[in-house]
């Protein structure tokens, strides 16, 4: 049994129920276990899953809810059978802190896909027998296991976000073995997005992205996309049939898979990242059955994975193209999301609780 | 250019519009080109896409259609440069007549994907310049490169369904590497799912067929299931979740697929081999996410593969179960498909012919 004063105090935003701004919170963190480590988190990345936990979109949340699952900070103390890590290290948690560690699943280093993981905020958790809190916090306590190492060569607040957003589409890249003889296609340029078109283009790829708008072309360009195709235009759509290894499908929104599937080759894979609130349009069967092609999801990634994919961007120089902005503007933010103003992802620099 | 005068007379049965039943009908075939050879038609199974055709449900057909794509029978004349077959052998004919031989799909022995095959009816034909005519007919001529050898140790009516209700299920069974350390569901136990489920248990498989209909349970165990579910039972399906490698669902009928999907172990696939005439409800992108499952489709096989299924079907003494039918009662055969009234095939018998 946890001993409530033992229980680090700890500042984070909260929202307290669907509707309500989030606002300033206390709360404890469990005491230090012997395979825990301590970390104050420096930024948190702002995902928009983040944003339908805070307004139970997903009909789950139970409140408070404290957000942030994209979280670098620095190493404060660790427990005596830590051994990975030190006081003082940069160290980052992503969308996991613990997980069954026994079933397939784990032990195949798969742990998003456990069935009994614990998310970083909104799940229940086996040490307080409360809900996980998240990253928009001072710090938090997390099993050395779910901590990753973090490499001082980067923007450290633009590494934040590639703890979700970057290993949600550096996995099935990797899973699908996506290399420089792949032809990859990228649909979307958001948060997701642009994080797949800058990880596609380091593995070697023939990158494409698709987007509906022509405002975002040049800056796929900049970002590591050979092409951008206008997704409305089916002229150009057509240039690109039967010709795709693979496609990463990085949006929520409800839309046809199909203009997608027939670009796909032979064997090719369609992976989507995003579960739609309202169901995509049926996809056509003929077209998966006339040239064998698949339609797949993904999650997140595993913790060695993601070890993996961090290491992978420090040696190639890649972060998130980020706004920085101090937790006070949390609730603007979400509204500026809801309307794709950010390029690409608000990380927020949580020096700034302070000033609460 | 071919004389007509030299073109063989052949006899048959065609529809000749939507609507009117299957008659006798005179065509003549190509003379035998230097690659060519002849069959005596012996044979025809008797495939759901014949009806389709038939009736011009896939809004495709060019009449007369003279459909048949299960063809067995023996080789009556081959031409100068055939090297592979000589008269009096046993030999099939499946879906396919011709392909582009050049495309990569051609080039892998996946002659089905081509963009430019030639099915073996309603398929504009590059030697006559009008439609292929299929195996409801007395002999048919191809191109030694789509002729298939037939063993003489087996049944030659029960053969002949291998040829298309065979190999369709056979190469997803291949492709997704299903072996004696797979657990596999078959949904569905007619022409195609009563291969299915034989082909699977000879591969060493775990065997789970799925059904709406009580009545199919006893002989789905005798055709080689290990477990019969019946799909309608969310008590009986609960205890199959997440417990198999794939799926191979068979039926074109339009159902709800996340029943099945959910059924899937991790990073398993669910393999579609029909077309929905209305589109299926759309499936569950997080059934796909959280455990990284993938939708498939598979059209039959190429012919490389189609030649190594019936060499494993004569290893394992697998034909189809089938009904043998006169080719005057094809119509009253179809009207008993339709009301799922045959156990599992019916193949005609061509000797018949002559009756008319």
């Amino acid at each position: 049994m946890m001993i409530e004063k033992f229980m680090r105090k700890t500042v984070g935003y909260a929202a307290h129920s669907a509707t309500s701004k989030l606002e300033l919170f206390e709360f404890r963190r469990r005491d230090i276990g012997k395979k825990d480590v301590q970390l104050e988190i420096l930024y948190c990345g702002v995902c928009h899953s983040d944003l339908h936990t805070a307004r139970n979109e997903w009909q789950n949340s139970i409140y408070p809810v404290v957000p942030g699952h994209e979280i670098v900070g620095r190493v404060t103390q660790v427990g005596s059978e830590v051994s990975g890590f030190k006081v003082g290290d940069l160290a980052g948690v992503g969308c996991l802190v613990d997980s069954c560690r026994v079933c397939p699943d784990c032990l195949d280093g798969l742990e998003q896909y456990c069935d009994h993981e614990t998310f970083t905020y909104n799940s229940p958790d086996q040490h307080t027998g409360k809900m996980t809190y998240g990253g928009y916090s001072s710090h938090i306590v997390v099993d050395e296991h779910f901590v990753l190492h973090i490499s001082d060569k980067l923007e450290l607040a633009a590494v934040a976000p590639l703890l979700c957003a970057g290993i949600t589409t550096y996995s099935p890249l990797r899973h699908w073995n996506v290399g420089s003889n792949s032809k990859v296609a990228i649909v979307g340029l958001g948060g997701l997005g642009h994080m797949a078109v800058k990880l596609a283009h380091a593995m070697g790829a023939h990158v494409v992205l698709f987007t509906t708008s022509p405002e975002k072309i040049a800056d796929a360009k900049r970002l590591g996309a050979d092409e951008v195709v206008l997704s409305k235009n089916p002229d150009e759509m057509k240039v690109h049939r039967k010709s795709f290894d693979f496609i990463l499908n990085t949006v929520a929104a409800s839309h046809n898979l199909d203009v997608f599937t027939e670009l796909l080759k032979r064997d090719g894979t369609m992976c989507l990242n995003g579960v739609p609130a309202f169901p995509h349009q049926s996809p056509s069967i003929f077209n998966l059955i006339f040239k064998r092609r698949q339609i797949a999801g993904s999650l997140i990634g595993g913790i060695k994975e993601t070890q993996e994919m961090l290491d992978f961007c420090a040696e190639h120089q890649i972060t998130s193209d980020i706004e920085i902005i101090p937790i006070q503007q949390i609730n603007t933010a979400y509204e500026r999301m809801l309307k794709g103003d950010v390029k690409y992802r608000f990380v927020i620099d949580m020096a700034t609780l302070k000033l609460d």
